[in-house]
């Protein structure tokens, strides 16, 4: 059953997801050349206030491996050598860090391999801290994302589309940050695959964002997200802090990801410009 | 023996040099504080382009101390586990990075202290190429840095001074790049310690950046300008890409530096707004 004007809103669905696969192929076979689907449109280019959004990365930072994401050995001491200096040890992915697209596929971008271009881009930030406060294991939702557009009109060209579950106020807190319970389960929120399957098949989005340590809610053991994300060239960021200082559009995202030779992602330096 | 209006001129340096040292003191008891002496005036808040400062990463970056900058080790793989992920191990002075104030002083900001606003800042980039090519040892003078402000007006505010040199160019052949002679002693170009004093007497600049392994040229045993510089609360950059693409004046730096707990510097990713 079909009413009027259906076929042709699936006939452009099908059109847009074949046209998104073999954007994806593209870019796969292009390595390290531009995977957005669209020509560039430009981050908004003015902005008055500089935010970060970057949690500061210790020993103590909850990870998602349970293992510290960062130890530091001093090499050198400005009382013994006159200056200091320190190596660090660091998992890629532990603290405020991107996931390349190379992160969950056999062949996709590694970090360095990221085109600049798309490091600097429109954040689109959808709240969803009241369902969160009551939920631990809540997602955005394709529902989040229309009442986003209903509110602050369509998500910008090659956005980073960024979930405020309020979760960045619980970084001190492990337990809660993590949610771990006794079976060994997370429990924090995260983006549904079906709000990213809505982004890829109605957006132009090239990135997506969390303030926790997943892009999938806390329970998942599947990765449904990761799976249908990072693949087609597009990156994630996880850990944010501060994204209630931001408004829900207009604001630019400089993300200063490593340029690190063959990584899967990294810690990052996240601005926003407003 | 002095001229007329010498002691003027002596008082007055006297008077900004006694300034300077009690802004430097006051940003260092504020900790995390900000250490630019004047208010936060803003960086160019256009843009049109997005250009990359950033070498990419790899354990065969040429480095001041000779060893690998970084060593990764694979913690898993696709294939074997469905995901890709790496650990590094790496020095804090390498490759594409800041130089903390901590990095030459005995108690300044590090990495994570160093306040965001003053990550995005206006680049002055000072060419001397040219002297540079004919005399690897060569060093950006105060008469470089005044040259300069005769074609294109004052340092701006709260700037960035940048050195091309012309070494990211060289950056695929180490022998080049280090200058390294039979001695062990190092020929790259620099900042000469008189034209970071100028800076400070004379500006508002709260960075410096060079193309080359060292804010101090290759031959310097003393360090002179890292010592005048860090311990100020201004930080520094070395080994920067791309500088021959930025014009002389009007683009901002949006550097994204490590927020490292601790840290006296850091892999960065640099970015440049023209």
């Amino acid at each position: 059953m079909c009413v009027p004007g259906c076929m042709e809103t699936v006939t452009e669905r099908l059109s847009r997801r074949s046209f998104f696969k073999g954007a994806g192929a593209l870019a796969l076979a292009g390595g390290g050349a531009a995977a957005a689907p669209v020509a560039p449109a430009r981050a908004a280019t003015q902005f008055s206030q500089v935010i970060d959004l970057t949690h500061t990365f210790s020993p103590e930072f909850p990870t998602f491996f349970g293992i510290p994401g960062i130890e530091q050995e001093t090499m050198y001491t400005f009382d013994e050598a006159g200056f200091n200096m320190k190596r660090w040890s660091l998992v890629e992915h532990a603290a405020t860090h991107m996931d390349a697209p190379i992160h969950f596929s056999k062949e996709a971008q590694s970090a360095e391999e990221v085109p600049v271009d798309n490091l600097v881009v429109p954040l689109a930030v959808i709240d969803i801290r009241e369902k969160a406060d009551g939920n631990p294991d809540a997602q955005v939702t394709p529902d989040d994302i229309k009442s986003w557009e209903a509110a602050n009109g369509p998500i910008p060209e090659r956005a980073c589309v960024a979930m405020n579950s309020g979760w960045a106020d619980h970084v001190g807190n492990p337990g809660k940050f993590t949610g771990k319970d006794d079976d060994g389960v997370f429990h924090f929120p995260g983006i549904h695959v079906e709000a990213a399957q809505y982004l890829l098949e109605e957006t132009t989005a090239i990135g997506l964002a969390v303030d926790t340590l997943s892009l999938d809610h806390g329970p998942s053991q599947s990765f449904d997200t990761h799976y249908a994300w990072l693949p087609t060239n597009r990156w994630g960021l996880e850990n944010l802090a501060n994204l209630s200082a931001l408004p829900p559009v207009g604001a630019t995202l400089v993300a200063g990801t490593p340029k690190v030779a063959g990584a899967t992602g990294g810690p990052s330096r996240l601005i926003a410009l407003v």
